[in-house]
């Protein structure tokens, strides 16, 4: 059976994109990021005007410029930090701080609430689908690696700009709704919409632990009914994924809660109530996280104790053999002895008893049907017994 | 033996009623749930007046429309959530967060209080009784699945809605006493209704641990006396249903702790008192919950020494086994051994002693006796020993 | 050997006295309650005259009313609570809340300090000396069961009622003390009665502690020296007492420091230098608890060491038996093979040399010997080994 | 090999001197103390005047009165607690709380600092030397009984009261100071002399760490190389020392800290910084201990692991013999059958064979080269194995 | 194979540089540290000019001082600290307080930010490269001793002075961009430039993280693969090293904190920003290593059920063999009995049949056969059984 283990290298990937003593500020991008896709979305409702919504593909600087003066409210969705000039340039044009977008393109950032002046820097880490992620495999049940997308926004007083590492995301219905005029958030603040942005990412937790739990269920199968010698690595790569779940979720629970006692002006009180409800699907999955990592922890005892159980039927099985089998050798060698029955008469006379053969066999099968009983009796050997 | 275990699956119920990424404020039903029965009491007492009553079985919105202007409080009750149509315009009616009642129709929310403008919105999750739930069939010792119902409240200035997830609950005691104008809570404003409901609530939990405390007591009886592979698993579901008992109390201590230091004018002084003393049970029942969970723990270190206890056992059987029978192969072996008597004086003489095979007894008898001997006095052997 | 186990049962006693929905402000007794035995001391000392002190045994309601007026403050104290009318009615007669009164009769209350209007309710739990207690036999350690009496006190502004659930408690001490005018009990108010009681009640969890003690030393020998399958057991019922302590102690710690704390007019700024006091002696108790906490905890692992050591020991028997006599087995099984020495000079010539048989036990000698002085090197055998 | 088990009674030492119902402020003797001797030092320094000194050894408590009018402020020391009345006198001179002074006599007050009026209560456990103290003999590695002495202080205007249980002291270094007019501590007030006293008492840990530090040094090599089963006595011992430390240092942590932030006016802003350096130095030790209590804790894990790695070892041996040697016995057992050679042909003709004998002892070898190749390349035998 | 453990030693180095009772601000240099070399730095830009840079190496005080008139600002810093004269000549010239001055000196002070008046005392420890530091060899896994160089830094209006343990550092960087005017710091006050020196601290923790992670990495393998005696020891020794990282990185977060509220006029509300950057690094770096912690922990259970996993595994070859053998061994026993088959028709007649010995061998076979296949079917033996 062949074993890919969970690799460490994963927890630490970005550590050190750049060498130690670089002066911060400095912007580059990692090597291995992807191109940029530039996405605008200009939006909005004036008073007494319909909603309004343009959006723009591989947008560039001007033409972010141009939008952002035409209409109430832009949203800049930039997909991809392969190129830091463009980071540079739009968080020039948007009046950004330099930090902000240094950690932007470090891609290992916990998930946090910064006020720079006029605006809000929020990182959060979206969790990537378990199906279509890398396998750990390790005896019967395959458990897949959690990874996350680093997610940053930028909220201004009437802009968003967000920042993610992958193409492709979970914001799908948000621009659908504002396309469609949908909900509240077209004619909101951009404080609405990065709620919406929000609520879908830790929306998109909850499939990821209900994948983790399956695998726990079939887990606590295994180490019940099956448990080999890789069960317990399973069950170790459960935990340490578990473990890395925890730590996107838990600082993304602290960055919410900072946005709900937000003190700045940038998100209104209405929107306070939205982020607050957010907050709460938040504790409530890290709720059920902590009860998986509590079971994943009995799951561990579990597996020792069956361990411990199979020890203790090997050595009932060998302490059988050896019980039935150890008088029998000494009996069959008694009368294997070669005392001479004609020195005397007391000398193995049995020997040269007619039916002497006959009395051994009754002696034998006696002692070992003794002994079967006695271990029947203490439940050691019977049905069930054999079959593991 | 058959194994029915207790299932994770339950745990993460209703985790994703939606699909990640719909709007916020949409009211869906799940498709399993109950249809709505509901239950609108009118009551109260103007000063001056005698305490009135009037309740409506299966009533309308418009029945509970009149009856709310005809009655100085209304208590509308509804039993299954199967109709998010109903709910909607039972916010509507007494102007309730759409929020909040996205939070009723999903069941799987965690005891919380939250204020929205005009009216509290309160949830707690009703035990249910631990009899007529699913068991756990594992081992001798048979558990029961800890389920609890949603109850969402809304507490207004004259009225309370209240939401459950199934039909039947604990609140029966509290209707009777607004039939039979029993106690304070006819005269009394809707926050003491509140508090009854809660009282109620937590008054229901105490039945659910003494059932696990008996539970408790009887699992250590199984480990104790006659610990099975099977113990294992049943101390893992119980321990792991004393977990979802936490997940359901913790919170709604929580909740409770809010309502005591409530800002709002919705709760008055004097019922405060009421709800601290309801915080005291909510107190008391976490402490027994906590050392039932400590207890469950140790459970689990009893368990192992069994089985310990259980393999030196059987070892001291194969060793007392080996040790016996062993020199005594070598013994009869000896005399066993081809040595021509003929080729000289020294070559086995005693195979033609007179008393040879006589004295091959006694040295077997003399072994076997100084190595019982031993065994006894090392306590391996001796009475009570065979009994397990 | 007979287990008597600690019954959980002790732990969950009068957890629903009631039965659910029950309404509150109910006043019912526990049917198995004592019958209530009053004693009322008026006492006090009024600005220039000399002390005062009456008292009077199975007082009556009026009796308490008359003294009451006659004397500066009066301590009434109730031992027994059988009769929920009486405690109605010394309720009312001293303007008692009627939540206060409903905990006084459940007597699995908390240690705690709750404020009603004019008066204190303080509740605290009396150790009961663990010599007189259920014993709990399992191996050669015994332990008892810890219990507790609940002590309620009501503290107004000249009186003081205490209500306890046995007869007998650790109070004479602070009656004799008004009684013969010693210490400033009699010129103090009732804040320092209150005091003395909570003094008197904390100092008798010490001697609690000592016994405790004494049992972990006398485990542990019985771990280190000794150990049985019931040791287990033993360490697991003092873990539990402990727990049970701890359970006493905590609450009570906390409702003093509230008292330290206290922000009403009853608790003088003096008095309230003495109960710092007090809270400081709680402070100790439960550092020495929470030493012996962890010390229980070490205890079983020392026993699972011992466990393990002793399952070495008889694989070392086993192996050592084993080592020595299988090869001698075979030694003699080579000369007991029936090859003919007549076929070919080849053909075991050594069965008809004149020292065969001596040549044999030469090598099995020699044999047993190389294998004792290997076991001896490695330390598997020699003095002291046997003795276990 | 004798074992000398730590005492728990060392940890209740003196947990009731007093009987329980006492009335407070009682002065009682310890009747195990030893008889005070009071040491008195008037020093200072008065505005243009050179700095002067006077000590008086066994002073009385006119003498004292008489340095306290004479010179600017005086430290009293009483080494011994034999004689309550002296404690009450000295209490009278300078005005001392009388429950303080109860809190002196009584020797097993965790570290604290309260505030009695004018003048503020200062306790800390001074450490003796691990070298003279009592050992713990168990196995190889000896510890020793970490102990603690008590030191009570009264840090009054111009005054400082200070009290110890034992003769002998870690301040004669401080006293030296004050003779020789060194430092601040004669021109400073009697703040920086209960400054530098704290200072000496907290320096006097770092020994006792280093103490305990080498032993866990030393037992991690027992652990790995000769673990014994007192190995784990001595493991738990050393723990429990740990805790009585730990049991030390964090109330007086806790204690300094208070000093710190201390809002009398008896330390002053300058001496405050001292007592802030000195907090650091108990947060360094803190930081030490809590090592070492969980290098102490992983002490446990590596012992069972090494003695789980023993059993492994027995095991292997055992199998080895067992699978050499069954198989060999069962070969040499084929040719000890007895079947008639001139019954036919096929009936043991090999027992006729001219190389019968050297063709079994050819199997024999073979067989058992074939076992010992297959163990040796699984590495359960070869160079190494049977050195332990 | 040669253990060399990691030295306990290491953890307590200097703890007692003084011995106990020495008089505080007594400035006394560890005899083993290093010859001191100064290096002064002026630098700055007045308003309205070019930035100026001036570098000193070797130092003299009085050249500092002349640096210190002429340069806006200076950074002195010195490496080696073995002249406790030069040290308070230093501080003299800057008026840095003597208490801090002698923590500069013992250098094993955690990290810490204190105010002295006009000046901030800030001790951080840095990281020294793994590679070139101390192996820990036990087991084919070996890792290196985590060591760190204590950075003491003044803070002052217009100077930063630091002071470092060991030749050689991680700040050639910040130097560089002093000397080359690159990024803020020659432009920006000291705060930035102590930022800047805490940044490249922070940023040096990041490649011992990394490293520590691939150790974690290789023991998981061995642990996995090849768990040896010795991987217990390496576990440990990692997780100790691991500790000593906590025990460096917690207090820094702490005390970076300390800086991000910093109350003080020293460090600009620019700065801060910054800082709280370090803060975010310190953080993470935090997360990741506890993150180590608990992976640590879990080695040490993969280990031990590796170990009895091994365990099984020889317990089931000594059963194997035992199960087939014992029955053959009593088989070829039976017919070495020497029953006369002259003394009757039932006395051992297959001894004489014509294919006896065939029929002997038959059922030895048949025997075996069952039993092999019978443990086939369990899968106690089969391809990769013997593998391990």
């Amino acid at each position: 059976m062949h074993i890919r283990r969970p690799r460490l290298k994963k927890l630490r990937r970005n550590l050190t994109l750049k060498p130690p003593g670089t002066a911060p500020e400095t912007l580059v991008a990692d090597p291995m990021a992807l191109a940029p896709k530039v996405r605008a979305i200009g939006y909005g409702q004036r008073a007494g005007s319909p909603p309004m919504h343009e959006e723009i593909d591989n947008a560039t600087i001007e033409q972010i410029r141009d939008l952002r003066e035409r209409m109430p409210q832009v949203w800049v969705n930039v997909d991809g930090l392969g190129d830091a000039e463009l980071v540079r340039r739009i968080g020039e044009l948007f009046g950004l701080h330099k930090l902000a977008l240094e950690d932007v393109l470090s891609t290992h950032q916990r998930a946090k609430v910064d006020q720079f002046g006029d605006h809000l820097f929020i990182v959060l880490r979206e969790p990537l689908p378990p199906e279509g992620s890398d396998r750990i495999v390790a005896g019967n049940v395959q458990t897949s690696h959690f990874d996350t997308d680093q997610v940053s926004m930028f909220l201004g007083k009437n802009f968003l700009v967000s920042f993610q590492e992958k193409y492709g995301d979970c914001l799908g219905p948000v621009r659908d709704r504002i396309r469609q005029y949908r909900g509240k958030v077209v004619s909101a603040g951009p404080d609405y919409l990065a709620y919406s942005i929000i609520d879908a990412i830790v929306d998109a937790y909850f499939p990821v632990l209900e994948y983790f739990g399956e695998k726990l269920d079939e887990l606590e199968d295994e180490a019940v009914t099956n448990p080999s010698r890789y069960t317990v690595h399973t069950i170790h790569a459960l935990k340490r994924e578990l473990l890395t779940v925890r730590r996107a979720i838990w600082p993304a629970r602290e960055a919410i809660n900072l946005l709900v006692r937000d003190e700045s002006h940038l998100i209104q009180t209405e929107t306070r109530i939205y982020i607050r409800d957010v907050y709460d699907h938040m504790v409530q999955l890290i709720d059920v996280l902590e009860n998986y990592r509590e079971l994943g922890s009995d799951l561990m005892d579990i597996f020792l104790s069956s361990q411990s159980n199979k020890l203790n039927e090997v050595m009932k099985v060998l302490t059988v053999i050896a019980t039935i089998f150890m008088p029998l050798s000494f009996i069959v060698g008694i009368w294997g002895m070669n005392f001479d029955p004609d020195s005397g008469p007391l000398n193995m006379p049995e020997l040269r008893w007619k039916y002497g053969y006959l009395m051994a066999w009754c002696i034998i099968l006696a002692t070992s049907g003794t002994m079967l009983t006695l271990f029947w009796r203490r439940g050691w050997i019977g049905p069930g017994k054999w079959k593991s």
